[in-house]
């Protein structure tokens, strides 16, 4: 079984536990609150944007166009994952729109500092779950798609993990999830 | 803010308004006629096709695998596309596939003859329409993907930009859209 | 027309008639019985795998994401195809998930031995169908897509045409058909 490589610049080629297609799905959110993009929300130059929501499984599936993400207002923005099997979990990959094709050549919307946990079970209080590492994801001078190790493979298996947003690159309205993805050994 | 430069072969990355993932979406086609691949029309040898009917939201999206294309009868044919944010324009690309994978080698439903205009409002008549430029697909020694540039980036920011689309390559049946991009600065 | 070439390493360069999107089809799989995924069943140590089940023409879009296949129990498993325009055939192609980004560096669920035969309708019964060629998917040093030459491109032109899976590389519970694509002449 392969696991992810420090060095391996392509997470297209290693296994993403977190794949929806794959069976993994999002059992829950906290207290996160959706950002439903009404008309009375300015975006840019006073312009409203109406695209509609979408739903947290949208940062479980391969698709990075604009556009294409989970949007959540405020901190922490929380994305609790079922994995499609349970995995010793060794890192993970944040993915945002690419910055040359944002309408402002602005990443604001991208996370910054995050956190990532294993939970017991679907139950698990925040203040039970177990931290697994805390990153920053750069979207001054990174790639869009950012992968995170874990100082090391964990030991056990997990069966959920947690997300944790606790910043963003300065947009005060709202948090882009493009996607989301765990690495590791089953 | 960056701008399609005129050498650039890579439509891909470079900003799309008129994408639908981001918020653009379709205000309008005018008198345009849908082509809907009824089973009484020939489409090859005798052979009727059936396949269902799309519609014109498919050509602001990614896919350009044979046959997600927006068909329509007669000319000319017009999209009317709200912009995801109002932009100068400066460019536009059209997109069919690729004729190594359609079945008969033809591009004869590519567009050849189209214009670009900008629109006050989604309500503006065809007659009120700003001229943004004309431009001819070339199907027959051009790649799938073809970038056009205005002779310059618009001074206005338009919110709403029409195609019109005055000839194809030959079909008699229909024009098939796969998609339309619009380039320029937010 | 360009045929699909034996030494051609890009089946995405090539037509293929078995393409959902340009108007291909589904229409039946005689007394294949479907995988469906029940939570009874173990998937990975001990694991359950709730995965939702997946229609036939899975195997006839582009995705091969991890999961996005046609799941079926027991051989043989028959898929007959309604070619998007009838073909004079040339070769087959078979698509598998890549083995780097399966959870257990496994292709066991990928099809083995195969055979592809030509129909007259598609009410013609299997005792009728006519043998255009039978092979082998080499899971073990193959790449995830694989190409299969007939002895030369078939005289008639074939409306429907019916892979046959007769093996797998090993999984007792399920094949998993991931893309099917059918290469030739109109």
């Amino acid at each position: 079984i392969r696991d992810f490589k420090a060095d391996d610049p392509f997470p297209n080629l290693v296994p993403d536990f977190a794949l929806h297609s794959a069976g993994a799905y999002v059992v829950g959110t906290r207290c996160t609150v959706a950002y439903n993009g009404q008309a009375s929300v300015v975006e840019l130059f006073g312009f409203p944007v109406l695209a509609f929501s979408r739903s947290p499984t949208t940062a479980l599936e391969p698709d990075t166009n604009l556009g294409e993400c989970w949007a959540f207002q405020g901190f922490p923005g929380h994305l609790i994952v079922r994995l499609a099997v349970p995995a010793r979990v060794s890192s993970v990959t944040i993915d945002h729109a690419a910055r040359e094709v944002s309408y402002n050549a602005s990443m604001s919307s991208a996370p910054r500092n995050f956190s990532v946990y294993g939970l017991e079970s679907s139950y698990t209080a925040f203040t039970e779950a177990v931290i697994l590492g805390s990153f920053v994801y750069n979207a001054d001078t990174g790639p869009a798609s950012q992968t995170f190790h874990l100082n090391s493979t964990t030991e056990r298996y997990w069966e959920y993990v947690e997300l944790v947003v606790e910043s963003n690159h300065g947009n005060e309205m709202y948090t882009c999830l493009y996607r989301f993805r765990v690495h590791g050994l089953a």
